[in-house]
């Protein structure tokens, strides 16, 4: 009988609490795990919102009270979806109780503070995960182990858009419009999404130069009070930035949230000395390659699908048809395995402080038009 | 309290069981579900294989013996994932044991039998639903309401393929290429599945004409022994249509097991008199939509995706991905809804009846090189 | 110093005229010639337009005379692009002079009329050819490699639309909504061009079953007067067949003037035991190939550009960018070089006279609702 | 009789005499030109190639004597395909003989070189133009009508790559890959036309911030002896930056020589407050436009194929297919009724001063780490 690993949901009341509860569900059929898991406490702070959410999406039980919820006996793991300004506290306490945590992204909006989590999450020598989802979509891990095989050679530029659709979160992301709200903006919020995807694919970026705009695009959200929205301290609306990478390699990349007609569009390209390849996540089942010892007359981009024959990227049951929720579903069993066996899953607390480092990194340059370095990290 | 609804899989020790238990789990996520799912009892015919299935895939209970099952007060809807031959007289039997039923398709290869089945579930007035999955798919209901709606006018023409990759199948998939182990034939296998898109978008095909290939293709498959291949029953490996619709349009069609390069691709096109759509499962998130009424110097195809703003074609919960399992879920939220409250979801036993006939009449056409009539059904 | 190749332009004040015209200026640089084209004389029935026309399109001479013109020891070949009902009597002339014939397709619309212009042609042992333009696309010209390479072993299936948008043709190709005008309809007209492609790729088509629609798209034209619309012999306004080709293969085919969004686009697919090929005239310098023995988990796709590496194919001089004209200017080249060297040059009138009787077979198949055979030619 | 202008080709022997050649036979019949195109004569430095040149090409005469050309009453314009280094005296001297100028590009290497050559240009009062062709694609021309027009909005951010496979130049162009062979690099050489199209589209660039590679790329050509190659003073062989527009909206570009896969590939993308453009060279009769205002339900990305619908931005005679030379045409056809009518025709060469003064800034950042500003334009 498998080994059952018990969740706290800590802040499961919202999307990402639907997300999640989806993913745990479609985890055991995704993966082939040797664990079991037991989706046992949904926590809001709404005790009426966890209970009525736990019914909905399947947990055991549900509280409002997250300190207690962490500290029972009862639970094996702690997986945060509050919104980021709770996170450095709720991770902290769960990883002074000797829990492994899953933080979604970002795991704060402030450098020096994602720092000093990574330090914690080192020396408490338990998993530690952050929810940089894309990462774990079949097509990049298949275009990770490209790189890892040296299919793709030197890596020599890579190009990198998150775009998001002005129209596409109007209404119910209003919160990411000001700062005091919550909001990252387009660098820290979607933008940190390709930085990883960058990092992952290219290893450290040590040098970013930047411009950002910010024209007010989500704070015409109807979600504030008309007469509030001059007032705010508004996020940025789109950042794009040059880099380099500690490889040798450079980079250009965008973050918008006003690319209209996109919806929510994630694009990555690497060209190397030995072939290239192209990822968009609204066709996410695809990564087109080409490669460079190709016969002239019969060179071009081959769009391979991700399907049963890529058992090593994922386990494909159903076999057919990609979305979100199975990435998703991935990225969970991994920090759940790694928390069962004592092992590491990646993107650790490390690597998100280091994503911020870029992010923070990008806004100084966008203010100084200077070029600002980015320290590569330890190991 | 949402009314429980206890299901009895038929036959889930395979591929499909994990599918459904998959759609079963992500159901309440997907869709805004007034009943609550429950997993009662998982069958298989080897007992030890369904005590795993049921174990590994969330299941309560497992057997051995469907009869019971069936008749068992514990149980409220039966859902059959049998192998095809097996269809019709478990079908039969829940029907008997007045359960609603969904059966995976074909109902049954025979046209005659998949009659007599279709009137006995229209006189138990019970739920009836069959496993043409495809209908389910955001997009393609998307593409009905189209049709539905009158954006496109008078339809006009119809084009539709359903492409496998040999390679696609050759192992897991080899009793499909003989009748005695099963298989259906590409014209009965996949191409049903385009008839049920053709019949659900345009209404029931009159006429068809038809060419088969059997090449032997899957027979390659590794799955029988050597000296065993050439005297089989061998199934067809492609047959491509002409047909005319009750409303008048025409179309084309094609399916294929030796498709290279295209894994599992379903595309449809419909030309009508105000406008045009295009479907590739591949991009099963995109709907290529034109417009007569465009200003020539602005017209073409506009690639909508299928987001949270199409909330009145599913519930998109995550937001943002879908897979298989999306439209798995579903449809089996219909037929589970519909089950719990009395009334109808499709396609029904009746539908299933009438693409049979037309994949008999395909079969028939290419054996005799005429044109073949199809009743229209009486609804 | 090359051997000088002076042609005559017969009809030549219309559209084809100019572009038959950019063709003979531009062939000398996308094909590598041993003959020099001399534009000579443009022929056009009024004697304004003829002069007019030739001043602005480059040819040293204008007449009104047809006859004339081809009994003239100063023209070398004849190059007819008058409307449909013309094309007969003048090639036959042109042939009994001893002239090589370039005729604009369709040759005519009538099959036992096109096979005695191909026994002419025959007889006559001069170099004879017919616009079927699509066939000298290089892109196409690296398809039939392909298959006569062997690439993509043994042809199984096969699929070809042609598709016009209503609102593209509907001003200056009115005269195309009836048969009295010259129209040949949506099969013979666009169709045609299919057919040829087919069994240029496939070889001859020995077997159709047809629909086709006459919704008086076309008549909806502004060209004619309303009052004459209602009484006219209105030509079809789609077709879709089903063909077996003499080599085993089986194709769909549809041709539609109704196809919105679609501007003129064809688009064609052959399945092979070794491989696969998609091509999309909208995206003419892409060759879409998968191969059959690729990895399970590298296969897919490759879009293969039609560039400098493709010397075999076209000679690239420009390098970069095949438009229409490209394509006209080859099939005008490889027609005065027949001419010139006394060689056979290809689509001939033998070929176009197949296309013919596929043509009239499917009009026949839809009138009857059968299936029609149609010979195949003795060559 | 419209008015005779008498072309003068200087450096016709190689391959843009050739583009040039066709261009100047296809524009009659691109663009309803009221002046009539002579070729008169073709330079080459080479009597012999000249002489073979202008007979292959089509010119009435040949010389290997550029300055007596020049000079010649016979000669109404000059254009200017020779090597780099040798523009700037070609073009000063056709200036100083009160000849309408076209010239290649780049019009030199050096910024404060093309500055000079402006500033004669301007004082001249004579048409000059530059060969940024990619500008006057029909597409392209539609892409700036949207942003004239003002249906995209405020421009908020824009990307631009240019990438070419290495295997795609290495032999013929192996003179790229050293400076004192008249090589550019990527970013002068390819980067340039992109920032030609961006400050087309955008306005002036104000201030960039750039990343640099030189690997060697193109120094692996077989073109140098190989002891030679690393002596060289090589090229970079691709540059990634980031841009400031004077119009306050941002950019993103790359360019390339070593990009596998592509051939030669040219992407822009324009996201504005109303709508948003894609365009791809690869595919260069689509523009892709999204709209701001469309329902959200409704909105993704419209392919619009340029087509006779677009008859303000360009003549559409065969219609349909738009290749590289239908550009050039298009280019030169502008540049021959500026020289004729007295009036200008852009880019000129204060608009290539311009772009070379961006090319000169990135390098400069490339080499210190620093945001650079360029300075604007006085018109």
């Amino acid at each position: 009988m498998a080994r059952e690993i018990r969740v706290a949901l800590i802040g499961g009341g919202g999307f990402m609490g639907k997300a999640h509860s989806m993913a745990y569900a479609l985890a055991p059929s995704v993966v082939d795990l040797d664990v079991t898991i037991v989706k046992h406490t949904l926590v809001d702070a709404n005790a009426d919102i966890a209970a009525a959410a736990a019914e909905r999406l399947g947990w055991q039980n549900s509280s409002s009270d997250w300190r207690a919820v962490i500290a029972s006996d009862d639970i094996d793991v702690v997986d945060i979806v509050t919104p980021p300004q709770f996170h450095q506290e709720i991770a902290m306490a769960a990883l002074a109780a000797g829990k492994p945590v899953f933080c979604e992204k970002p795991i704060t909006n402030d450098a020096a503070e994602a720092t000093r989590m990574a330090e914690a999450a080192a020396e408490s020598g338990l998993a530690n995960q952050v929810g940089f989802n894309y990462r774990h979509t079949p097509a990049i891990s298949l275009f990770k182990k490209l790189v890892d095989d040296g299919d793709l050679g030197t890596p020599l530029n890579f190009r990198a858009t998150y775009m998001q659709d002005g129209a596409y979160f109007i209404d119910d992301f209003g919160w990411r419009a000001t700062k005091r709200t919550g909001g990252s903006g387009a660098v820290g919020d979607i933008g940190s999404h390709i930085i990883d995807l960058a990092e992952y694919l290219n290893g450290p970026i040590v040098r970013v130069a930047a411009v950002m705009n910010t024209n007010g695009g989500a704070a015409g959200s109807t979600w504030l009070p008309e007469d509030e929205r001059v007032s705010q301290d508004l996020t940025d609306d789109a950042g794009a930035w040059v880099a380099q990478f500690a490889n040798g390699s450079t980079g250009t990349f965008s973050a918008s949230f006003q690319a209209y007609g996109r919806k929510n569009q994630i694009r990555l390209e690497l060209d190397g000395t030995k072939g290239a390849v192209e990822f968009d996540w609204n066709r996410r089942e695809e990564l087109k390659i080409a490669r460079a010892d190709d016969r002239p007359d019969d060179s071009g981009f081959k769009t391979v699908l991700v399907s049963d024959a890529h058992r090593d990227v994922w386990y494909p049951v159903a076999g057919i048809g990609i979305g979100y929720v199975e990435g998703s579903a991935i990225q969970l069993a991994r920090f759940v395995e790694a928390a069962a066996n004592g092992g590491t899953s990646r993107p650790d607390f490390a690597d998100a402080a280091h994503v911020q480092s870029v992010v923070t990194a990008i806004q100084e340059s966008a203010r100084t038009g200077a070029w600002v370095k980015v320290a590569v990290p330890a190991r």
